[in-house]
């Protein structure tokens, strides 16, 4: 089987970059052997998520309005993992200051996800945080967040109906369910 | 609960487009109500992806080299489907492209997923499908594609581990498991 890289670059050119992101377009040589371009979306953070389950069964889910979607959206705590940081580490930190939870144990949910490889090279780490205590959320400006518990069965519900949209936070729930119960 | 957005955008510049991304930048204030940007990547196709699933219990799935990744890639068969097509019309078209497979039975799993809302407004839908025949496959210019059949829980197996990594491609199987085992 042969793996290796069928593209070839020609070129490649910086078209913007904010605190976030940088896209950049390539001009390349296609599988095929026709020139084509090739717009690329590099993410300057990991995403991670983590699934806080409590002791009597329910999660915590987080809300906020999506600025990209312009929906309100219901979303296991996620945020940004800067590269030089593990994810683990970030995966504390952003539950911390989104709920003000502390978690005793960590487990991951499945491996390395890549959320949209047709356009960006954005890559997630997914946790099940339980041994959960409450302290103080203290969230970012860009984030007004709403808190709700839910049964985690409920939950996943949610995800496969479609009232939960958000990809990593389903996976996220069908993982975590499937750990706890062998249904999810 | 509200619900409502927070966000005010004051004004919004387009900063690249090809054919299959825009992105823009718009100034806005932020939830905090201090000033800020959002970089928005808009696509011009929502995404679907088709777990073809086998009589005898395999699964196809389709191998290629990701050049946003530079990472040879394991995926359920995934296209893109322009706006005015129903994603249930472009995953047979895509399923036929990339493996020469018609089904009889299609199944939506799960909702619309949101793949990357903190970007992007990508959006997704997964199927899967059953009463498999084989004709010829036609992949785009783009795709130089391998095919492989493995059991559906070999493959779960595989997205679990982190040899699948595909976000889209990770949840389909899980999902599909979900319905055929009870367990995934």
């Amino acid at each position: 089987m042969d793996e290796s890289n069928p593209w070839q670059t020609l070129s490649s050119r910086e078209i913007y970059q904010n605190p976030w992101i940088t896209v950049r377009e390539d001009a390349v040589i296609r599988p095929d052997g026709n020139a084509g371009i090739y717009g690329v979306v590099s993410m300057k953070n990991r995403a991670v998520g983590v699934v806080p389950l409590h002791d009597d069964g329910t999660i915590t889910l987080v809300g906020q309005f999506r600025y990209t979607m312009n929906e309100y959206s219901w979303e296991i705590p996620e945020g940004g993992c800067p590269f030089d940081e593990q994810p683990l580490e970030a995966a504390r930190r952003e539950l911390l200051e989104e709920t003000g939870l502390r978690a005793q144990n960590w487990v991951q949910l499945g491996g390395e996800i890549h959320l949209s490889n047709s356009v960006s090279d954005e890559r997630g780490t997914l946790f099940l945080a339980t041994g959960l205590t409450q302290g103080d959320a203290a969230p970012e400006g860009t984030e007004e967040l709403a808190i709700r518990r839910v049964p985690l069965d409920r939950a996943v519900e949610m995800a496969l109906a479609g009232e939960i949209t958000d990809g990593l936070s389903v996976l996220a729930l069908v993982l975590a369910a499937r750990l706890y119960t062998g249904s999810g």
